[in-house]
């Protein structure tokens, strides 16, 4: 299904809450935004696993315009195996080269590339063949993937995320990555002002439901240098967390 | 604390949400506002009883403004209970005459208008005095309060909504009403669409957290008639219930 055309308002308004090279010349970790659609009642999907629309088209095509400013996409493997999401981007002139690269938080070494949207999309050249994220060498290794072997934090028992950062920008020159879900790993992240540069997020005018999957980080979180976009049925808040 | 001026775009923004007395001539129930502020991820306070300030001054203002075109104000004793609120109107010239009535579910009988704010303000002419809903005759009528006695839903075991509403505009003349909260009379009437005749809810750009009272109906709800206005920290989202 192809896009519609980007609002032109949007590129001014995103602007200063994008990756641009200098940010991330020195620095030993990327440019991360992490962004998501919710609905009104904070909810990702209408359930565990449910592919769920939520946002108005002109926020979707805003979604693929901000993935052709990224090097990476990264979501968590829950996401991809309820999904078979393409994760390429449909933005601009050329999709193989403006795709970001798809990175897959895949610990429990469950999903495949082999049969997946993304490999279509590689094998008809509109995507990038992905990053899998793995904490130990993994046991099947598929054509065409890098595996990133990245350390569990002892005390969260989770990705280390400062760590998994490092190593994508170390081993791979990823120097932006768009964050984009699921719920776990958002909720993780609005924690972490120390990693996360950019809060995009896409609010849409439904309520989903209480038995929908939900973004709420443990803790309250405040944001700063907080703006919005209103749209035809959408808003989408750009923000930084606070450092508090 | 007094109020900062109202933002100019708002009334108009407003304007076809709010009763007029035309919609409500001939009808046996009044116009219904369901109106509350939220955080991003959905919650309307820190926790249960805990008075949260959620929303910008400016949108404050929008609340007093929208108090200023309805007849009534209605809340649930958990609200008045945990926040002790005024619940008048301190937008325009006269608040004694400007002020809602506020309308307290108290099926349990456990809220007093003795000591309470409103008896403050009522007794300063800033506020009107309160009609208690109850379930069966009062145990205890307090001076100057009236007493709404309306049965329950034998399915639902909750208020029996639409019969409440009859009896406040039959019995109390209340023509409007602007429902404020607590979160779980919100999640009732937003199953409502045969009740609730605007939606108007103001979100403000910070997370309170997993453990705070969320907004979410049981099910998913569709809008309609959906429109944004944005502040300099919040946005206010106006918008009807979808029939279906």
């Amino acid at each position: 299904m192809s896009l519609t055309p980007l609002c032109e308002d949007l590129p001014q308004f995103l602007q200063n809450y994008l990756p641009n090279a200098g940010q991330t010349e020195n620095t030993i970790v990327p440019f991360v935004t992490l962004t998501y659609a919710q609905s009104l009642d904070a909810r990702v999907s209408r359930g565990p696993g449910v592919r769920t629309t939520i946002s108005h088209p002109e926020t979707k095509t805003m979604t693929h315009y901000l993935r052709h400013h990224h090097d990476g996409i990264l979501v968590g493997s829950g996401t991809v195996l309820a999904d078979n999401p393409g994760l390429n981007c449909k933005w601009g002139p050329d999709p193989a080269a403006n795709s970001p690269r798809p990175i897959i938080i895949d610990t429990k070494q469950k999903w495949r590339f082999d049969g997946s949207k993304m490999q279509e999309l590689f094998i008809k050249r509109q995507g990038k063949p992905p990053i899998v994220v793995v904490t130990s060498e993994p046991i099947i290794k598929e054509q065409h993937v890098d595996y990133a072997i990245c350390p569990i934090n002892d005390t969260t028992k989770l990705v280390d995320w400062k760590k998994l950062f490092e190593i994508l920008k170390e081993e791979f020159n990823i120097r932006s990555v768009m964050v984009e879900g699921g719920a776990n790993v958002i909720n993780q992240l609005l924690l972490r002002s120390d990693i996360v540069n950019s809060l995009i997020i896409t609010i849409g005018s439904t309520f989903l439901g209480s038995s929908g999957t939900e973004v709420s980080p443990p803790q309250t979180v405040n944001l700063k240098d907080m703006s919005w976009w209103k749209g035809i049925t959408d808003v989408v808040l750009c923000a930084r967390l606070a450092d508090d």
